[in-house]
């Protein structure tokens, strides 16, 4: 049979397992978010539509894969994590970086009506890719980083936009308003200038979202909730000890 | 900063960059298609709507991509071919897999409705990989491996259901009809007893679908065109030399 | 000038660094040293001027990279443990296990004389690979199967060659008699029959040789020392805390 | 039985299989041999001794891996072309280079005597690592890219011990007095200075060493000999045309 003959190409498929004993990460980020994000008219500095639809997704994602104990969301990327001793599809990282990134994406456009009222002009596409990480701590500056990140650019994104948006400045002159200046300044310059005390603003935003699995006690299931929470201190982890244990 | 001290985590991501001078091929595969294709109520054994909208997410890939040079579909695979000099995304296997894996299953959630009536129940995973192939005869053999298997696994469907459809088969007894039979024995079948000449059959079902870039003289530019002809002769590649050149 | 225009081949090498913050283990094993040891005439079932070069050669690996906390030697194979902060050559794999695999086997040519009277008759290979260990607990299992393995191989090769060498056993028939036996058993069959209590057999030959760091003080200096004692137990652990502190 | 608990641990063992229909290149480099040569007095700009040496152990590496068609050595490295086909452990890139760089460091103590008078003060190290080249011209440019490396290192370094040796410059002046020359002000320099026709020198200095099996016609086999000559030309392509074919 010609099939036979052709079959040894599948030879040149090379092993990609992940080391065993480490925690799997799975991030995605959205391609050229910035110009789909302005094409679909995404509010600025935050926008809570978006930011719900990217959680929706990851929900999905999280029940179609339940080996994933925590999921990370802030502006366009997600973070999955996958127990240490997770043998989903032997742990192979294209296995698992593409189905998660695949599911991501199509749920994306699936459940955006259900969130814009805008039409989707246009297919999104998310990029993926597995980290590993050997301990606890490294996970948790891993989850840390993360939110960190979240919020250095909301709080320069809040600020940039209160200029822009309130303050009547420029873009550019936005930006140059807030060259060199600190977390203090920009605190500052937000409740001076426009009233606005960051730390009042919605956890959403400062934060990011957290999703994980928690005992529904009504329907008597586990389900996946969503927080906004601080995950870089040790309270976070007391109260969800199960995620490390 | 905060933000320095968790950084490091940053140096846990590991290179994957493709060997250079080599074919790079992304494969993709539908999860669970069994199930939604049945859920969805696929025609059988073929569903020309399923099948060009397949073609239609490929298309979209490819303009995206225009380092692929050719696609390659049949029932719920895709496979891409990067050319052999491409440095999209530094080579970066990751990269190259989940983006395209995750264009194309937005796409098909995005173009469902130009194709089908009834309504997507629930967005679909594809999962992806990436081969590397040394040699075009490697990669010619790559291709020729998954033509064989459409004609192969196509040749079986519509012998299957033919007994089915037309011969009130049951399932388990068709299975038996044709357990044991080889190529000659299914046309024989085909054509004797249901009057179908297999070498008549659509081209989409035989052959699946050939994506590549060919000049559109009218508009004056390149466009991906969607053939379904033999790939496995030397015919193909002498009419379209470019590809290996 | 001619070189740049080849220079680019370089570009074809691989990145192969080891995941941080993982035990990084270079393991190495004679290669056909059944044969090897029989044209040396090695001493049956152990040759202990063969293990102590082996030491010899371990601690010369261990003296060139102080990076190495603990070796562990048995019959013809090696273990060197890096600690989890090793930022030798990058991390890479490739550079950890040749240099490895190099400098042992120049030293067992280059020490060979110190131990044997007889000439050695041709150059010894050694293979080597590198594998990761994430948690302290992994990296002790790895240990303990190590010298679980030496403990049952000499448990085995003691009463066989008893049974060859006094019992006059055929060797046909000393595998015969010893088929199907547990520990018990042997330790019953060399003390009934040969006088032998295999727990007063040199430690050497039962547990190995554990190489380490440890303080000299005569010489207010780090020397590596070897050891044949038990590394399955926590005493080790506890005795030698520095190690996975 | 104990040993069960532990053996888990080989699970962290990772597949390193090099890709198929690709050409294997196990390049090995003296660690430290700069010092290495002065201790042992090397002659400079070389030692005839010394490349010697080293021709043998690639000799000897060649004899224990015939898979291996081509080797090249210059200075203190070497490098071993295995057939693009070569299944030899499984093609397992760890197993190639440790057990090439293996026998290749025993095989240089082994040998030593035989080249030098001087005994040899300590065992040398050499380190490997694996390149795999997909096409013929990539392995012809790899085999010019170190061809063309010996002659440039072997121009500069006779001119440089020229000026050392016979013109009495001191090691910055010599050095000083190269600072920004050419291939053609240095074969100048050479002839007008030194009397030196530079393309006179001998072969194995100035091309390096080719390895490659010869049918040995008197003793009716194949043996490993030992070529200086050019290896970026077609010349010796086509008069060695086994090779690529």
């Amino acid at each position: 049979m010609a099939k036979s003959r052709y079959e040894y190409v599948k030879l040149f498929e090379q092993a990609d397992q992940c080391l065993r004993n480490c925690w799997i990460v799975v991030r995605l980020d959205g391609r050229c978010f910035h110009k789909f994000s302005s094409q679909h008219r995404f509010k600025k500095p935050n926008d809570d539509r978006a930011l719900n639809l990217m959680n929706h997704c990851g929900k999905a994602v999280m029940k179609e894969f339940p080996d994933i104990i925590l999921g990370y969301g802030q502006s366009d990327e997600f973070s999955f994590i996958f127990k240490k001793s997770c043998n989903l599809f032997g742990r192979r990282a294209s296995k698992l970086m593409t189905n998660v990134t695949s599911l991501f994406s199509s749920s994306y456009v699936f459940y955006w009506k259900n969130y814009f009222n805008d039409i989707l002009q246009y297919p999104p596409t998310f990029d993926g890719r597995v980290v590993l990480y050997p301990s606890d701590k490294n996970l948790r500056d891993y989850l840390s980083w993360r939110q960190a990140d979240c919020h250095i650019n909301n709080l320069y994104n809040t600020s940039f936009w209160a200029l822009v948006q309130q303050g009547q400045y420029s873009l550019p002159d936005a930006e140059k308003k807030l060259c060199g200046t600190d977390s203090g300044d920009k605190n500052e310059l937000l409740f001076s200038q426009f009233q606005i005390n960051y730390d009042k603003e919605p956890a959403i935003f400062r934060k990011g979202s957290i999703l994980l699995w928690k005992e529904n006690v009504v329907r008597k299931r586990k389900d996946v909730v969503v927080e906004h929470v601080d995950i870089i201190g040790d309270n976070f982890w007391t109260g969800n000890s199960q995620l490390l244990s």
